[in-house]
């Protein structure tokens, strides 16, 4: 008998989140002897609970899911709803009534550690009750930060979006013949450095800028941080420092925690100061340059402006196998990247228990970062530079690039 | 006998200002009969006067030539050196001193206002002692705000770009189920709203965001701005608010410094807090939804992420057209551009006298700013679209756009 599918999306977006929601559907669409409807949440698992569902197999018949192939964001909307560590909880069986309802067989997650811990609780609870439905988990997050898989969809263009910006930065840092300057960027990752450790491919040759890169995953210490930018100063007047957003003193206190208690806005809140920030009136106190912070926006994470083809292509790629290993049987997985190369760059697909996926994070090997935590190794080179690869060109209209959206 | 040429940036760098320098120099290469060497100041009028010059027609014989064409901010470097009021001032000796020892012929300058005022003073000083040297300024600025020619090269590319980032905003806003939440982007522009104006090329239909728009022309009302707000949350739940950095009261107070004279950092200084950031302070007081400000950072002046293909041609043309006429004869002149039509675009090039053009504004014309100051009028885009038009395909290595530096 055949049987329906039904796909979601959840936590933040990326530029390439909707090319595995692509491959979802496009694959689901092939397979037309075991499946008949392809259904869309709105908004994750919490649409699904409200009823919220959409045909999104349907569109196949326009433009519009060609569109969505490239348009960052997340289409179909995501939730950061955490369903219920107890699996007696009511709100299995009234999910799995809805499942059954829309007589669904495969199941689809796009996306971080917190879907995955989604699609572990709903296939255990389908093993409890002998459901045959299959949940499988479909790897996203520009953090990079999964266990059992290379890689994550969605990094590889933010981190080329973040080297591109940051060698722009540092154009617009040389264009004034300034004696001495300081220019911070702040770059998303609370705990895992991966997207600002990217930030060292925006340099053109040794000692070029961005001379200075803080990660979380080393202790940050501001006595030794100003030291190095008085150093570097000597021999880059125009000095660009990348950090994380999380960077921390090693003892459970965020860097940007030491301002936010003393700044005020102008209604008497306390103000939440980034890291940058702080830094930067750091640098003015105790060496008197001329600096600013720069806090890259949203756009780090869902930019269509420097897709990576190589990550495009992986993101359709995961979506496609998750189909063909849910029709193979499987369920309780996360798709996951094998590297069987860097240089020439080999990829396998596979899968892993999702149990033993979610809720764990990967950070940055701690070889991989160098001169007391301020700089990154070629190996984390080698091991990028193949995810930033090749170039995506996007359907525009009037100029503009062209996005799908939900009517 | 033959001359030489220099040319010289200055001013903020811009998307395509590398554009009109390849311009300059790639027509000069091409008049051998009339010139022989080109050479290029290096940050401006002040690099000239260190006499730090460079053979920058020498570097036709790399590839570096060309890789200039695409590559952002200013290759030369710029300055903001203004010149003095009193052309008896024995800095124009000095300068001439220069221009002659290096048998200067033809000077042009790439810039806006400022710069405009660096070609009329040294173009009337020539005039005064009869030399024969011609100058020649060539327009860039992302504001758009010179007088005497439809749109200023740098403009399309930082219209483009605004354009595209407030989609991807947007898109970003609208992930998550919220009730109601509010995203505010500031854009750059502190007395002209024209690159803030280019954010409603990101709207795919009426009524979409962003659905509120606020340039410095017009008075900024704080109780009326928290009204339209309100009413828009009542059809657009996730609300895009667009501003220039200058938005004003009308009584020559900028919006911004409505919050700096109380937010003070962590080491006790007063902040300079922005108008998004003020904004999203006020709505959160007075309205209470989620609220977020987003200020577009240094790379919507010089991003290549989204170069308008017709802004970065007219910017090289504007090059080439300045060594034509300055062969053939004009000085003290600017090089404009003619709008014959704007559907199809048709473009003409022409030149206005630089005195009439410096120190002076062109701002955004009060009828095209509709809704109480809240919205823009489809002259606008009429206006805008042709500029934003065609993509520019950049060369990369390993993955992430190349570009030229000076060693």
């Amino acid at each position: 008998m055949k049987k329906n599918v039904i796909v979601g999306q959840s936590g933040g977006p990326t530029a390439v989140i909707n090319g595995s929601l692509y491959g979802v559907v496009s694959e689901g669409l092939k397979r037309t002897e075991q499946i008949d409807h392809i259904y869309g949440m709105v908004n994750g698992i919490e649409g699904l609970l409200a009823g919220h569902i959409m045909d999104i197999g349907a569109l196949d018949s326009t433009n519009e899911l060609e569109l969505v192939r490239t348009t960052p964001g997340s289409y179909l909307g995501s939730c950061r709803y955490k369903l219920p560590e107890n699996l007696e909880d009511p709100v299995y069986p009234e999910l799995f009534r809805k499942l059954e309802d829309k007589n669904i067989g495969y199941f689809f997650y796009i996306g971080g550690n917190d879907s995955m811990d989604t699609v572990s609780k709903l296939s255990r609870y389908a093993a409890g009750i002998d459901s045959d439905i299959r949940f499988i988990g479909v790897p996203k997050t520009i953090d990079n930060d999964l266990v059992h898989t290379d890689h994550t969809p969605g990094y590889g263009s933010a981190a080329k979006y973040v080297a591109t910006v940051v060698r722009e930065i540092a154009a617009d840092a040389n264009v004034y013949d300034n004696k001495q300057s300081v220019t911070i960027v702040e770059i998303m990752g609370r705990h895992a450095g991966w997207l600002t450790a990217a930030s060292i491919l925006a340099r053109k040759f040794e000692g070029d800028n961005p001379v200075l890169i803080y990660l979380p995953e080393v202790a940050f210490n501001q006595d030794t941080f100003i030291e190095k930018v008085k150093d570097a100063l000597t021999h880059t007047p125009n000095l660009i420092v990348c950090i994380s957003e999380g960077i921390n003193d090693g003892n459970g206190t965020f860097i940007c925690e030491y301002a936010s208690d003393v700044s005020v806005d102008s209604f008497g809140h306390k103000m939440l100061t980034g890291s940058g920030k702080y830094l930067e009136n750091l640098v003015k106190e105790k060496i008197g340059v001329k600096v600013r912070s720069i806090e890259l926006n949203v756009c780090q994470r869902c930019s269509c402006a420097h897709l990576s083809r190589v990550d495009l292509d992986e993101a359709e790629n995961a979506g496609i196998y998750a189909v063909q290993v849910a029709l193979s049987g499987e369920t309780g997985k996360m798709i996951t990247f094998i590297r069987n190369k860097s240089i020439p760059y080999e990829l396998s697909y596979g899968t892993a228990d999702v149990n033993i996926i979610c809720n764990e994070e990967k950070p940055v090997p701690t070889e991989w970062i160098i001169r007391d935590g301020s700089d990154i190794s070629n190996d984390f080179i080698d091991y990028a530079r193949p995810l930033t690869q090749g170039y995506v060109e996007l359907p525009t209209k009037n100029g503009i690039p062209l996005f799908a959206y939900r009517r």
